[in-house]
């Protein structure tokens, strides 16, 4: 937005929820305003306490940290040695291969299968290289894509042994009934990542949280920053936890504004990949280099969209769901930014 | 707060500014409230330009992060190798010592002398062991005593080569004229620390920042989360800086405060440390085990205070400067937790 020089008229692009947050957790976190003076809690023990309860787990079970972001780094931390090996799906979460990168780990890559992860070529892959952790996004970001919980089930039972599954579960709030997978909290093979950035409409807050055994939560405590989590950003998100009526509003929207893209799509020859995210992949039907060109016609019209950076995803741009005002941005922004590109092409 | 089951009447122990911070700080974090569906700015662009004014040093020569503690935390990553030799003071910030273990580095520590840090001791154990980090707070905590710009500088220029000064200056804007040394910011061997936890009070928005040589700043960009900084933090901060105001209202708060904890003190025959912080150390006069009953005697009193916890500087407690409701608590609650404890001894 500072490069462009002008306030975009669609921000669409970060996967961020522009419906906003809940007005109940705007107001928690200006009542905690003048109260930030003093540290925040460094146990997080209410909002923990909130989470378990609405997880069905113990607090015991659950680690807050500054996002997702900053619980990977403190995993991949935890668990990879320089040289050690990790798996991942080519183009999947680049914060996630940034952390493996920076702690010395080694990517092993599995290509996308008809734009899902794929599930048994992961597995093949992690008891081959006998990797440390498998990173495992579902639905998936940037496909929007997704498995059923039967599968990620089947995945947990056939994990090697040597290898922690990272369930990454941040859009797992826009995804149909049957998409979450029943897990014992206490399986010291899997940890679920949750986060406060997407459909509770709080990424400038800094707020995600790992599910997962207590011997493993436990770890954390041993290394992340005491004071970690900022007063505000605890009480925004408790009372966002709380604000279920607001996720359900945000989740009736989403649908219908990723219907509504859908149907831009089609009207403009592109194809909206299915989705259980809060975003829609569209296929351009041709490759990165067309797709780039789209984005970046779009970003001179104020319109804001990103794209998946490794092929063949990479033939797609990636539109994050919006209120109506974005939608009718983007509706009226493609038709000409594809003409642009056609002629020149 | 929490294990007592109660609020304080005074919370004096842990070095938050209880005056609290700007009211323009505040209500700038309310206006970001709303918009916190948005990633803050992944290079904290607008903070480090106005930080760099008021320093006058250029954006290249800043990095924010997550509090000071944050930073130490990627600092010693960036720079300590499992092995690598440290070296701080006996009882200085623990959360330094904290990230040094973390990352497997080897601590030194070297005695206070005369409840001062000892720079003169400090360069030779940094020189013997080949230290890699040299930790020194300026002024110190938890004392409160400090060294002149001069002395600084002179320790500036007799660093081993090898080694890279951290020169943690969170309480500097409590302290004379005269303390803050001048560092040529384009060199490369020393790191400040500051932070808008203590006098700026927003010790609960977790916002500090390093000054140092490009070249070691831009070190942080390659392992820091790229959005670890909030919108509401981001915010927040700017309006605090451009507050200075504020500031010089809570130092002149400070200053009466710190004089009043003194008398308070010489009321009941114990010794106020001269402090160029946001808190003074009391002198007990007597051993570890005394002042930590006064601390447990005073809590009792919900009176919050913490103590050094390294003999010899153990025989103090830590009060932090408070407004007068604070400080009259204190006062009210300092004579009968001494007369327990010392009927009980």
């Amino acid at each position: 937005m500072r490069a462009n020089g002008r306030p975009f008229k669609a921000r669409i692009g970060a996967n961020e929820s522009s419906f906003g947050p809940s007005p109940k957790a705007v107001e928690a976190m200006c009542v905690a305003a003048p109260e930030v003076w003093m540290y925040g809690d460094s146990e997080c023990h209410d909002l923990r306490l909130a989470l378990a309860a609405h997880h069905g787990v113990t607090p015991a079970h659950i680690s807050v940290g500054e996002g997702i972001d900053g619980l990977l780094g403190l995993l991949v931390r935890m668990m990879v040695a320089p040289g050690d090996p990790v798996v991942t799906s080519d183009g999947a979460y680049p914060t996630f291969n940034y952390h493996v990168a920076g702690f010395g780990g080694v990517l092993h890559k599995v290509p996308y299968r008809d734009d899902h992860e794929d599930p048994g070529a992961l597995l093949v892959r992690a008891e081959e290289v006998g990797a440390k952790l498998l990173y495992f996004c579902n639905p998936d970001n940037p496909m929007g894509t997704w498995h059923s919980a039967r599968v990620v089930e089947r995945m947990v039972k056939a994990l090697p042994d040597a290898t922690l599954l990272v369930l990454d579960e941040a859009y797992i709030d826009a995804a149909p009934a049957g998409t979450a997978p029943d897990i014992n909290p206490d399986n010291p093979s899997v940890i679920r990542m949750r986060t406060f950035s997407k459909l509770y409409g709080l990424a400038g807050l800094r707020v995600g949280y790992a599910i997962g055994a207590p011997e493993l939560i436990a770890m954390f405590d041993r290394i992340r920053n005491h004071f970690g989590m900022g007063r505000i950003a605890q009480a925004g998100a408790l009372a966002a936890l709380h604000d279920q009526g607001w996720l359900t509003h945000v989740q009736t929207e989403l649908a219908a504004a990723k219907a509504r893209i859908g149907q831009i799509a089609a009207q403009n020859g592109l194809y909206a990949l299915p989705s259980a995210t809060s975003f829609v992949a569209l296929d351009t039907g041709r490759d990165g280099a067309f797709a780039k060109a789209l984005v970046d016609a779009l970003m001179a019209r104020d319109v804001f969209v990103r794209m998946p950076f490794v092929a063949p995803q990479n033939r797609c741009i990636r539109v994050s769901a919006g209120p109506q005002a974005a939608m009718d941005a983007f509706e009226s922004a493609l038709p000409s930014a594809l003409a642009e590109i056609s002629g020149k092409s």
